[in-house]
């Protein structure tokens, strides 16, 4: 197994983990936030458009640590500068 | 085994493992939300429409975290560049 | 072991821990739904049409996290792209 | 340890696997289905007909993520394609 | 190790191992849906005979996934299509 | 290590953990149940009739599954067909 | 390492598991009940009778699944077929 | 490392190991029981006699479980009938 | 590494595992019934005096499980069979 | 494998695990607060601007942990000085 | 490595395992009772004095839990009989 | 691999764990926190600006134990000690 | 690697993982003992000074089995007679 | 690898390792007290400042317990006895 094997296999294999592992708890965040929030909106339905614009604001927060994630693997399998360094 | 099997062997384990793990926090938040979403209907009855609408787009919002990780395994399996670079 | 073995033996393990593991969690997260939805049901049965249809299209939802994996697993079985290229 | 071995091998175990893990939850998630469905019978007896039609569709699909794992593994016990490969 | 033993092995191996998974989580859900048809009979005694009723069809359907794995078993060790093609 | 002997040892460890594993939840879900047995005799004295033989008909139920476990250690200690086959 | 010390290794860690694992949950499940028992008598003092009874029935239905564990590991101990199969 | 030393050695642990696991969740479940005797006895001052007598009997009916690890790893170390058969 | 060294080791190591380890419950569930006694005395101050008895009766009843593990391990140090065969 | 293809090999895996494992608890946490935030707004509608206000500053103060963790990420891949002093 | 360095290297893993192990669940069930005793303190302030003695018993109690762990720990260090029958 | 390396891949490693684990609980409790002050201000508006002070000194309280993680981490990468021992 | 290195290393680890792991619950333990100190002073603001003196007893009293790590560390690092033992 | 080295190396690992740890739980434990010192405010704000002061001073005592493994990291890194005596 040549140098540039163990690169691509490494960044694989991270990329999955990483990805799926990240985006895990997000997942589980924003299900509850939204789950609160339509209790909520039931509770006090006047006010519903300030509960759902803090909602969004907020999903979109927490969504932004699974983007952390994806992009870090998106960049492993797309803009390695490792395997740059050796495919050069 | 050589660089080229070794590299498949990898993407099919990677691509199986990020589908698994990365699907199944999205379902138990989309399991809590749906659930609040129907007990608050229930307890507001006349707020339905606006749960409903709420719920669908958080849902989609959540359904996102997993729709990374199947593209990222679609990736793996059909487009993956370390394969490609190995296979030319 | 020659490649080709490894190859299948890879495809049949990644398959099988892909279903088993990826249904594991829309299963618990449609019967908290269901279970919420039954609840709602008896506290207000007028609104019983309104629970079931929202019910359905959520556990639709829930269950297209299932059907990812068990779609990757029938592509990994039966349309293995790195499978068909290293027996051609 | 020959090739057609290892397939056999790895076959049995998966199919156990995954038959015994992918049922585990499912079992889980109809049983919190069922007790909720039996305590909304007490609580509101007259719905009971709703109650219980809702109930056995939603076990319906909670059981078909268990379905999805047997399947699977009678899939690779009794119609293995990469078995069927090897042998002939 | 000859093949046949390995077979042999691997078979009684994972057909105790999905017998002992496979029926642990039923369990649990036949407790829970038996301990909240207790709690709604004591609620409810005139609605008991639908209780029951629901009561022992719905344990019959999550009973159903143990009785998978138990079948699952039995194929290992008495069906074995492997064992069988490697005896002959 | 002969092949006679595998068998045995794998038959022996197989035994035992099918047994331990499979009693394990078996044990929690009866205890569960009883548990809210008495408590709904307690609470409904009049339905300790009803209570008492719908409890004895789900334990039994509920120990079906810790029976399968015991019943498959038995076959492999006493009645293994593999451990037959290589004594002839 | 000859086979007979194999057996008689193998046997010994598999009694001590078993045993160990198999009377954790029994005893969790005792104490949950019991619990529950006395609760209830302080509840309803009149049905101390009915109560104690219907205890005592299910605390010895829970603790067959220990003693099934139990046995198993005399069995190993003092009449493993394998063992006395060696011997002669 | 001749068969005597390891039988030893494999007795050493596995009595450790039984007696640690072994007695771990009867020390719960006797805390359990304790703690609800002593708030029912502060509810219920009265039944005092009662909920003593029968926590007593609950509570070596728990220990029993933990016994049979004690003596199982009695039995390792002072009557071992595969040590003393390597002794002869 | 001689046999007498090995048993040294395994029993030094066991002996700590086994304290360890089976002293981490018995604190617990004693903890919980402490802390219950407490308030069941804060709730029923007139029935402290059989609340402390049956408290202290009950712990010593906990107890009972770590000192089956020390008194294993004080075994397994000072008064260890295996030991004193091969010191002889 | 040289020294070169060691660092970086380590520096993908450190940096997708950090990432991966360090947003998972923001996530869960941010989550959390929103949560209580949204059901807190329809609690007390009047004070909806100090709470959003608050949570804002929060999030930021618990996003801040998750980017410690991508921080460290990128400087791994794209500053790192172990691979900056090994490639001159 | 001769036998005298593993005897030490031995001991001092397991001092450490055991006092880091052992003393963990004291503290917890030390902590879950002191913040009872405090509560019911607040409750009923007349019976502050026989809470408080109680409580001391109690945590001493709990406390000789941890006290065998760091003694056994003790003795491994500074008076163990394996490393004295060596160094002789 | 010279030792240089090691020293250089275990710092990698470490710095990356240590910041992704030392940082995940800091996460939870500030959101714990967080959380709880949204609701206190909720349901005391008058207060609010006693508690957002306490929160902020509390929340950098928590945030100290995530930067000691972080600072050991930057230590590792760019002060490292032992790695400037062997550089010179 | 000599008998004084392996000494020294198995020191650093153990001195590390017992402070590490030994030191964790008490924080949990009196965390919260503490927070339940502060709702019990908010309840009864008149018990303040009763409360607060069994809780700094009691936190002492958790701190301790910290201590006991933390002591144990030390002279694993400081005063460790086997290291003594062999540096002679 | 020299013992030099291994020193380094493991003195590193330990040390991010026990700060990693070591500081996760006091995190929670402070963010639970914390969070209760809140709604305590909330609920009484005539004791804010006993409860303020109570809070810090309980604070700084399980902070203490991050900071014994925080100072033992420094102390591995900065001042390693082990480290000194082979560097002489």
């Amino acid at each position: 197994m040549d140098d540039l094997t163990l690169i691509a296999v490494v960044s694989i294999i991270t990329a999955g983990f990483t990805t799926a592992v990240g985006t895990m708890f997000p997942a589980i965040g924003e299900g509850r936030a939204l789950s609160k929030a339509l209790s909520s909106i039931a509770q006090q339905p006047d006010s519903s458009s300030t509960i759902t614009r803090t909602l969004f604001v907020g999903l979109a927060m927490i969504e932004s640590t699974a983007i952390y994630c994806f992009v870090l693997s998106m960049i492993l399998i797309f803009a390695n500068p490792f395997w740059n360094h050796f495919i050069q």
